[in-house]
């Protein structure tokens, strides 16, 4: 069988890097078109060395063009930065081609909460209705219908996934709900700055943007919608150094007697049943990024605290994987009617 | 002047080897005594080969005799494990040693929460009277005039200074509080164990003993004498891929209105003036371990919520200093009549 | 198509736990069993957690008991330690089995050798000149026929490699190579030990077993095969605070005249033109651990410094994959007539 | 006493920051000027944050005026790049203060060498002559009668001290040295660079710059000296993750018979009987990098290899400390006529 052609738009950043990683084996999506401004002319292995001697290697890296890149593929991934990409996007839309974009441009719903966190007015309000937001656990149909998909945000989606059996059930105070955030540092992206040095995060940890980090209104947006009421969530992130993975450690306080924790753990496992990609670990055992590595899995670690009335939840995904890339190869598979895990059924590198 | 000779009981664990190390250029104290039961026969460099070319690298270690000890030391630092810290606490005190003990054993106020969160029933409850909780921003006079030490727990040292004002100034929920703690490796022993090898641990995180640390009821003890009432601490560990440092995150609701940032600020740079150790960092500002690394510094970053109604805490040590080995020499120089920073005036190493 | 049944003795280890990660998703073969003294009773998943939600977590661990394996199983890998793999092998090999042997029980040709090098007196010698050694690079052939395969040394694997072309066409003084080798944490095993806690290993580099690591006469033995004619190399390991990953750099001495690079490149790139697992750098590129993470591939490139008058090799692999497990998948493709990448094409996971 | 006031020329790259943590601490120097271009007008405690609460961190940084500094300063650190640094040492020579230059513009005593490697035209050979190696046991006299310091590379450091003993007895051939150095990542500078981000740099190890790094001149240089005749080194260093340290392995022939371990042992340590900083270890031990970690001390461990003929040295520095701004202070200390080890006796952080 022929493979679906498919363009990816923004090679330089660890997002670009890992759908090069995921597409390199994936059966049924062939990478034909790879763009850069900065990078243009150059081959794909020149950026990213780990593909010597593979095929994908070859590709020359042009210019991103939207007619040339929409003669040559049927779907396109957009890894370039928020506000960049709403134009491409609407470019790609405008000829037919589906994208899945990975930026934060499509997310917010509401074009005035996207300004006032980003400080950005949207340039295609109309696509913002159009957009599906990724997560395929919520929104697998209305994805396999879509034309444009706002991938979601790596911090969201451990939150979400981590908070969703409790809030469908009503089972906790939504004023109550603290998300402490761990993320590696492949995170902050590929860009050269002081601050991301090796010798800057090695050996060390801290918190940041405590409060106000821009994934604060997605998260909110999903809860709010699943809890059926808007609700607020004190969101806090922290930077690990480790290159992949998120874990979020959830607390939650709840509205009655706290549950067993038998009882929680049934909610999540019935919860998830259906969902390949979301693991319930046995009650009295956590998640550990390690796990996860190199995956789609999300994994789900419960606690029920009687001493404090609190429900506390661990989840953990790979923010490069679950987090961004590989939940963008999901939406694909779901669009172009292959099934959620095609070429996306990897062991977790370990360790 | 004389060096006042001092003792370490147990040289197999980190705390022993930071003793060691601050001990080396401590002006004051002279480390004359070094024991172990698995390594007596042994120089002290065998077991920690940085001491190389230093004096200190020459001691003999020897099987732990109270005799011996108290006949070459005036003071002793116990370095075992919490259950066998007792006894020779008891020895020791009995032959006229002042004794910093580093293990858990006489923190506790109450034996039977001892006995309920340790496993063991306490053989010295006089001595636990005595004792007094080696915090010095809490308790300096005491500890002068003490001569056995509980030296304060690695958690609870980050978790106490980072809320004694507020809890102090009664502006929070002492219902509310939650501390998400991230440690490093240190923290969890020199033991041979297949779950802290390099390869377990490095390119990962977990959360671990969720809401059921034995740092629980020593943080709730000391907070609720602070508050002057009775509360409860949701306290939650995770193991970071570091060698040294604590950093705690610590969420609280306000009672009232949410203050503004700068009178929290200026409510605990008040309450730290004449604590030296304690650095509150300007607003704006949070704190990495790195900058604490290798210091008895404990630094206090400050954000106020005002979306979630909430203070957040953020607070950082070095684990094996400031929350073990260097704040027992701190103890030390107290019961000494020395300066409380004698011999622990060093910058923090960066990077 | 059935997928052919294939046991693991020994899943306590790192190249256990590789195994399984490569075998979970291998199209052809299937784990059926899995052996363990000191966790038979348990679920691989008890083990591996990373293989929660996955068919073969649920695998139960058995006692390694000949009879039963051979039942079960039409090839066996064993992952157990040196010594304890000969027997097993011997009593495998005699029911019929196939046998891929990690250990270092088979690789030397010479039983004397082996007594001298590993303290042990060789139980099966015959089976030693029957055994092939595991290098597809050299052995492809004889591997294909073989039924006991001594899969190669980690370090021995990255040394051979570098230096088959240079031996091959007689370029470099036999008497003058000396090879760095600097390897991940995963190679020092996973058995609980002080010397390879996370503190001890962590933000560190130290070299050790310098001249007289077992990896030696193996290495000898085979690039003496190539030369023609016995040689001696200075073979010098080091530990990396890395989890997998090994880097040679391989210094010689040309007979005459230093080759020109592009000579040498084009030397190498002949000599490894039909092995897709060997990728030969473009020159001006050095290979880097994290480029083969996680795969088959062993990287290598080339300096010619006239100054000195050496051709520098450097070539990286991932210990666990090519150094270990995923050879060892490869040698039973290569038995089983099944393509040398079956189940074993995977993109490096970067970063 | 009065201290003696200092200056920092160059804030913003970690040596600068290293001379500010030794400095902090100096009994007898005091930090009173600190330039940059870049961050002028901002305190130090702002590039600095673990200055935090320490009188350095109040020191306004100010713009590189020669004049002001001079007015300050007895004596200047000099911690900007090559180039940079030759025209701000003649200005303040000429102003009579005393000048430790960390950059290599004065380590070259041949202007064209110097013009070579490094791509620029020396622009003060005349001081290039007055210059003297600050390599205290090479030099500690003249260094105390100097008045501009060219201060040792870090490599050159770690190789020098590490074959001192066995070119100065003759022992080995001048053409077989190979030096195979690893260096922690702060070796790399602070600048902003994709290359030297936490995530291309953890859980990774390179090569670079093979028989071609900078440092090779002045290694030879100096060695060439020792020897008494021109020789000629394969110097090739790697980038370890970490954050501090060197750690070289230096491969030597022997001229005639292998001398047994014991008689390089005892030639090492009568070397280096008098120089408190290195430390001959013990036969059988091996250096690490965290043994001297913020410290002066070079550890080097000695292994004779009489199956391949050679003497193999493994030297460890911390590549700050004892690869540049500690010994840059060392060198001041002889300069103000203080003990070598005024303010820099320090126990290795461990771990």
């Amino acid at each position: 069988m022929e493979r679906i052609p498919v363009g990816l738009v923004g090679v330089t950043g660890y997002t670009g890097m890992e759908l090069a990683r995921i597409l390199a084996h994936h059966p049924s999506f062939e990478l034909v078109t790879a763009t850069s401004r900065a990078e243009a002319g150059k081959k794909l292995v020149d950026i990213y060395p780990f593909l010597q001697g593979m095929d994908m290697g070859s590709i020359e890296i042009s210019q991103p063009d939207p007619d040339q890149i929409a003669k040559a593929c049927s779907l396109v991934f957009l890894a370039v930065p928020h506000g960049a990409a709403m134009d491409m996007a609407a470019e790609l839309i405008a000829r037919d081609v589906k994208v899945v974009d990975l930026s934060a441009d499509f997310r917010l719903r509401d074009a005035a909460v996207y300004a006032q966190w980003y400080g950005l007015e949207h340039r295609h309000v109309a696509l913002i209705q159009e957009a599906v937001y990724g997560l395929p656990e919520l929104y697998a149909d209305a994805i396999a219908r879509a034309r444009l998909i706002a991938n979601p945000g790596c911090y969201p989606t451990s939150v979400i996934l981590g908070l969703l059996p409790l809030l469908r059930h009503d089972l906790i105070e939504t004023d109550s709900i603290v998300a402490d955030s761990k993320s590696g540092a492949t995170g902050a992206g590929r860009k050269a700055a002081t601050g991301t040095l090796f010798c800057e995060v090695s050996d060390s940890f801290r918190a940041y943007n405590l409060g106000k980090h821009r994934h604060t209104p997605e998260i909110e947006q999903e809860l709010s919608r699943i809890a059926g009421s808007s609700l607020t969530v004190s969101f806090n992130p922290h930077l690990l150094p480790i290159n992949r993975g998120i874990l979020t450690t959830l607390y939650t306080r709840t509205t009655g007697e706290t549950p067993t924790a038998e009882s929680i753990h049934e909610l999540y496992t019935d919860a998830y049943a259906e969902h390949e990609f979301v693991r319930v670990l046995p009650l009295g055992r956590l998640p550990e990024t390690r796990w996860v590595r190199g995956t789609m899995y999300c994994d789900i670690g419960l606690v029920c605290d009687t001493r404090t009335n609190r429900v506390i939840v661990v989840s953990a995904i790979d923010n490069l994987c679950r987090g961004a890339s590989g939940q963008a190869v999901a939406c694909a598979n779901l669009m172009s009617d292959f099934p959620l895990s095609e070429g996306l059924a990897m062991a977790p590198l370990m360790p």
